[in-house]
């Protein structure tokens, strides 16, 4: 079949919206009709070119919602019609990751999820000329039809709007999985988050739904404060106007250090920051963010063997068949909101103006509409 | 009262044993008469003179055990007669963090102990000539008396030797408790130890103790091994020995990487190697080792995103009144052995002829019996 698509090209230039071929699934994989995609600085880091293991031309996007058109034979747990969000964090159920009680990073589909084809080590994605297309994190949600494993899909319910809960397949279950399964935020615990954007507001309102007394938030853009309050932040710190050293406000002001801290922003020096601003005994930092290639962060071996952790996350622990539908669930019955988040709705045409707004600081996610 | 001591009395010189006035002990103090006191790595730290922290003159030691011969007014929980191994982490089981499950870093008497004198702000050490003496890590264990508060003294059975029990009171807790207390190792773990001195034969015989199934060591003296391997090491590498990085040669050893990592030497290069060994997904490094003033670990933040955490553990996460008495009844009822690593006894007036034993990698602990 043939399909609408926004294609990287080459590392660095624009996505050119074109018709692609797409082959159908086969054995094990699924078609879905993409309804909504949101673009995240993920997406952008490998269109940049800043991304060392980015595959060109691809058709990038990892964060959509839509519904399965066709399954490849051998597919058990989805059925044509079935509304899903694409994963890039897969959860087979078998590997040994995926039985390990302590991590979500399903390793069944990696190798050639890195690669930029499908398991069987193909893509499914050609141009009109017929040469391959790789794909995006097993997802490639950029375009409006697309094949993923079946492993890769969560099955949602079906009243929810694709160009809401879209963002669940990255950004939500990231800041929101990142403080509940990852860090197990207690109630009543004190916490700081580092950087306000998209991510940083999902810790936010994960540490509201965790019950979190304090909710420190850090960004040197005073423009993200309004936002950052209505999901949650008690406390507005900008280390623009701190006199001094950060690290030792912002551990006044949590009376000690917080019991957690998160970076959101990918900045090996804000990173290191949220470390030492934990509290000493039991304070644990959860690095969120993806930092330059190459970047490497630092601390003193003394402020772990005085009780503080430093971990990390990725799609925020969460195991995506599993935990993704339960995050809808929460959207749907008000437990947390996605509707203030979604600035900017484009038509594929538009895709370069969602990274462009993205430069600019003036989304907090552009969701695509097909 | 008059008590023979050996005294540091100069950053880098050899210890004066001598006769030192000690005031008998005041509210919530007790005197007790040491009747063995290991030799450690930290004591050297400080008399060397590497210790930013140090004072000078001091009576230094922290891991003995002896006879409660005098409580002071208002003490409760020991009475003359009680055994006790002395505490350089106290636990008053009041303050915030004795209250808090996570640490056991009591900060009920942090301050004045860092300034080597009892909570009153006296020491209770002087000279013949009557100069104060500074108190070390509240403890001064190479006095065949001192005084300590109450809420730093363990109570244990009578029937423990001194000269073996001595070593609870620092290496044996420090590993055992960094495995059952802060890694929390399950049975049937791969777990890798880096350096195979004091610490990290305790940290291989805590594995065994947690049922761990592979218990790798790593040193470069490969003397160390016949100890290693009686008391749980599954298998030794020796780093000058591996061909290539020795990352990946530990992860390829342990099928993926351990699930349990422990630094016991101190070195910033090799904390990094420990963390870099442990799985992804779910392994831990935990730092027990202390390093050099100023020294800072790094590694890039991926190590972490991709589920590895990096920890640390001061005196085994021990509760020391709570957990110290429980292994000196491991000890008494044959889970742990200590006898082998008591590899020198000493007569107080020989007592720098255990730092030359240390030194020279003669001793696993040297023990000074009064």
């Amino acid at each position: 079949m043939r399909t609408r698509a926004a294609v990287a090209y080459q590392a660095g230039k624009p996505l050119e919206v074109t018709e692609v071929n797409l082959d159908g699934p086969r054995a094990g994989e699924v078609l879905v009709e993409i309804m909504a995609t949101g673009i995240c600085h993920t997406d952008e880091f490998t269109r940049s070119g800043a991304d060392p293991e980015g595959l060109f031309p691809a058709i990038l996007g990892h964060e959509g919602a839509g519904i399965v058109r066709e399954v490849g034979p051998g597919v058990t747990s989805l059925e044509v019609g079935d509304h899903v969000i694409p994963l890039y964090t897969p959860e087979c159920r078998e590997c040994d990751y995926c039985l390990h009680p302590k991590t979500n990073l399903c390793q069944s589909i990696r190798e050639t999820q890195g690669k930029g084809v499908m398991p069987d080590g193909t893509s499914r994605f050609t141009t009109l000329d017929g040469d391959p297309i790789h794909h995006y994190m097993g997802t490639s949600t950029f375009s409006n039809f697309t094949v993923m494993p079946e492993i890769a899909a969560a099955k949602i319910r079906k009243d929810a709007p694709f160009d809401m809960v879209c963002y669940i397949g990255c950004g939500v279950t990231t800041g929101i999985g990142a403080v509940i399964n990852t860090a197990k935020v207690e109630i009543g615990s004190r916490a700081i988050v580092f950087g306000l954007g998209g991510i940083g507001l999902n810790v936010i309102q994960g540490l509201r739904l965790a019950g979190a007394d304090q909710i420190v938030g850090v960004d040197i853009n005073p423009g993200k404060v309004e936002m950052a309050t209505r999901f949650g932040m008690t406390d507005y710190v900008n280390p623009t106007e701190v006199e001094g050293d950060l690290v030792p406000y912002l551990v006044a002001l949590t009376k000690g250090g917080a019991d957690y801290t998160f970076d959101a922003t990918g900045n090996v020096q804000v990173m290191r920051a949220a470390l030492e601003s934990a509290h000493k005994g039991w304070g644990e930092s959860i690095i969120i963010g993806v930092a330059p290639a190459g970047a490497e962060i630092s601390t003193r071996p003394f402020q772990l063997v005085t009780g503080r952790s430093w971990r990390g996350t990725a799609f925020g622990g969460a195991r995506g068949r599993t935990d993704v539908p339960k995050i809808v669930d929460w959207y749907m019955d008000g437990k947390i909101e996605i509707d203030p988040m979604i600035t900017h709705k484009l038509k594929l045409e538009e895709i370069n103006t969602g990274f462009d707004l993205m430069h600019e600081g003036k989304s907090i996610r552009a969701v695509v509409e097909f």
